[in-house]
C-alpha cells in the first residue's frame, strides 16, 4: 500500500504531517509512505526515518489562499498536484492532503479524475455525534448545487464507504430535510426520496438536522450547501457555547471552583466533538482514494487519516463503490 | 388597534393565551383584544376580565396535527380562521396564533391574502444571538424554494421589519452562505448577491451560519430550505450540549456541587437561547399583520407577542413594507 502524503498542506505543515507519518510507518510496516514536498524542510522533522517512509522532493506548493483551479492549473509541480498525478499514474494508491480544500477537491477531479459514470464526486466528513459514533454527512461542499441523480450516488458512495471503512453491517442512510414525512422539503428533496428507496441502500427516511448530533443515521445525503450550511451552524453554535460558558466559568473565584469541578465532564464533551478522533474527509467518486484532512491537524490527526487510507484500501473502497455505481442505470 | 386572537392555538391554550391577553389588555388600554374560540374553554380563565377584552364564540378548531390547506379550506368556523377573516374583513388589524404553523401560513395565504406585488409571503421569526439583541431570519419555512427575487423582497420586508419594530436605524441585511466572498454559493445566492448590492436595504455581504448567533446582521436572508436548516441545527446543537452538560453535572456529588455554584451563568446562557423573550414570528408580505407565536409560548411569550403587534401596528409596519414593495422594479 503506498500512501502520498502532501507534506507541504496545512496550517502546521510540514511538521504536523511528518510527525504523523513517521508514527504510521512504525505501525504499520506494510505501508509505504511518500512525502512529497520540500526536502529541506521535511527532513529536520525526520531525523529518525523509517525506512518504509521516502520523500518526493518538490519546492512548489499550493498557498491556503490560492484560488483553487488556477492554482492547481498553474503549479504542476505543486506537492498536493504531484500526489495527485502519482495516484492516477499508479504510482501511489491513495492521496492526503491537509491543504487547501478548493485546490484539493479540483486536484480531485483534474489530476486524478472523475470515476466512469459518477458525474459529482463529493466530499464525506465524519460529523461528531454525542454517542461518539459519527456520521458520515455528503455532498459538503464539493458541489454547492445537486441533482437527484446525484444524491442517489452520494447515498451509494456514503453507504459503501461506512461498511468497508467502519464496519457497519447495513448502514442507516437519511436524507437531510425539515421534517419526517416522505412529502416534506424542496423540489430536490421530493424528487429524490423515492429514488432513494429504489436505490441498494439501508434508506430510512427523511433526518432533520436538529437530530445530526443524536446519530440519527449513519450516512447523511444532502446538496452541498444545505450540508455546509447544517456543518457551519453546529461548529459555530458549539463554538459560541463554549465561549460563553468559558466567559461564566471565569466571572469569580465561585464559579472557578464550580468550573474544576465539572472540567472532567467537558472535556469528555469537548472530544465527543473533535473531529481529529474521525481522521479525514474522502473524496468519494475519484479513479483512486483522496482524502482531505483537516487544515488544523496535529500529528494525531495525521496518524488517523492514515489509518483510515489503509483501511479503505485493505477492503478494496474505490473498487466497489466503482463496481456497485456502474450497475446502477445512472451510472451507465 | 384590534388585536384578533386565535384562543385555541398552541399546546396550553386556552389558559397561557387568556393569560397573556388579560396583561396586554390591562398594560395597554388603548388595544382592543378580540378573543376567538370557545367561550365555554375561554371563560374560566377570564375570572376578572378587563373591559377591553371581548370573546368571539366558535366551536371549530384547527389541530395540531391537521393537513394545513385541508384544514383552512374546510374549517371556515376554526378560531383560527376567524381570526383570519376578521383581519381580512377590516374588523381587526392583526391576528396572532401559537397554532399549527402550517395551517397559519395557509391562513395568512388564503384569508388574509397576499400584499400586491409579493409574490411570496415570508415567515421570519427571530434567531436568538449571543449578545442578546437577536436576529431576524427569513423565509424561515414559509417556501422552501425560493427565486432570486423573492429573496430581495424578502430582505427589503425584514429591513423594513427591524426598523419600524426594533428601532434600528440602518439594519444589516446579511445573505446566509456558505463563504464571505461575493462568488460563494449555490446558483440561487450567485444571483441575488448582485440584486441585493442594489436594493434600497443596508446590504453587508454574506453571512456564514458559523457567524449567526454571534449576531453578524439584524436581518438574516435565506431560501426555505436552507434557513429550516440552519435554525433546527442550532436547536439541536444547544439542546444536545445542554443534555450531555447536565448529564455529566449530575456524575457525582462533586459535579451536582460544581454545576450549582456555575448554574446562574448556565440559566443567563439559556435564557440568552430563549425564544420568548423575542415575541412570535410575523408572517411578512400579508394584507394585514400575522404573527406566529411559539406552539409552546406561555403567558409571557402571548403577551411580547402582543406587544411587538402593537409596536408594529404603531409604526405602520404592513402601509411601509407595500408602498416600499410597490416601488420595487419586482413589485410591479
Amino acid at each position: 500500500m503506498r500512501i502520498a502524503i502532501d507534506a507541504m498542506g496545512g496550517d502546521r505543515a510540514p511538521a504536523s504531517v511528518v510527525e504523523g507519518a513517521v508514527e504510521a510507518a512504525k505501525n504499520w510496516s506494510e505501508l509505504e509512505i511518500i512525502l512529497v514536498g520540500d526536502e529541506q524542510a521535511i527532513k529536520p522533522h525526520l531525523s529518525n526515518q523509517p525506512s518504509n517512509i521516502r520523500v518526493v522532493h518538490t519546492e512548489e506548493r499550493i498557498e491556503a489562499d490560492d484560488e483553487p483551479v488556477r492554482a492547481v492549473r498553474r503549479k504542476k509541480g505543486a506537492s498536493m498536484v504531484m500526489a495527485g498525478r502519482m495516484v492516477r499514474e499508479g504510482e501511489a494508491d491513495c492521496m492526503i492532503s491537509a491543504g487547501n480544500t478548493g485546490a484539493l477537491m479540483t486536484t480531485g477531479l483534474l489530476v486524478v479524475g472523475r470515476m466512469e459514470g459518477v458525474e459529482r464526486p463529493a466530499l464525506a466528513p465524519m460529523i461528531p455525534t454525542m454517542d461518539g459514533k459519527g456520521m458520515l454527512a455528503l455532498d459538503l461542499g464539493a458541489n454547492m448545487d445537486a441533482k437527484p441523480e446525484h444524491l442517489v450516488q452520494y447515498a451509494i458512495m456514503g453507504s459503501i464507504y461506512r461498511e468497508k471503512v467502519h464496519s457497519i453491517k447495513k448502514p442507516r442512510v437519511g436524507l437531510l430535510n425539515v421534517g419526517s414525512e416522505a412529502q416534506k422539503g424542496n423540489e430536490l428533496t421530493k424528487v429524490v426520496f423515492p429514488l432513494l428507496e429504489q436505490a441498494p441502500i439501508h434508506f430510512i427516511g427523511n433526518v432533520e438536522s436538529r437530530d445530526v448530533l443524536e446519530g440519527a443515521c449513519d450516512v447523511l445525503v444532502c446538496d452541498g450547501f444545505a450540508g455546509n450550511v447544517m456543518l457551519k451552524t453546529l461548529e459555530g453554535t458549539a463554538g459560541s457555547l463554549f465561549n460563553v460558558l468559558k466567559q461564566e466559568f471565569t466571572r469569580s473565584w465561585l464559579t472557578k471552583l464550580g468550573a474544576a469541578l465539572v472540567m472532567p465532564g467537558l472535556k469528555r464533551l469537548k472530544q465527543t466533538m473533535d473531529y481529529k478522533e474521525h481522521g479525514g474527509a474522502p473524496l468519494l467518486g475519484l479513479n483512486g482514494l483522496v482524502i482531505k484532512a483537516h487544515g488544523s491537524s496535529d500529528g494525531r490527526a495525521v496518524f488517523n487519516a492514515i489509518r483510515q487510507a489503509r483501511t479503505a484500501l485493505q477492503h478494496n473502497l474505490t473498487e466497489t463503490i466503482s463496481a456497485e455505481i456502474v450497475r446502477q442505470p445512472s451510472g451507465k
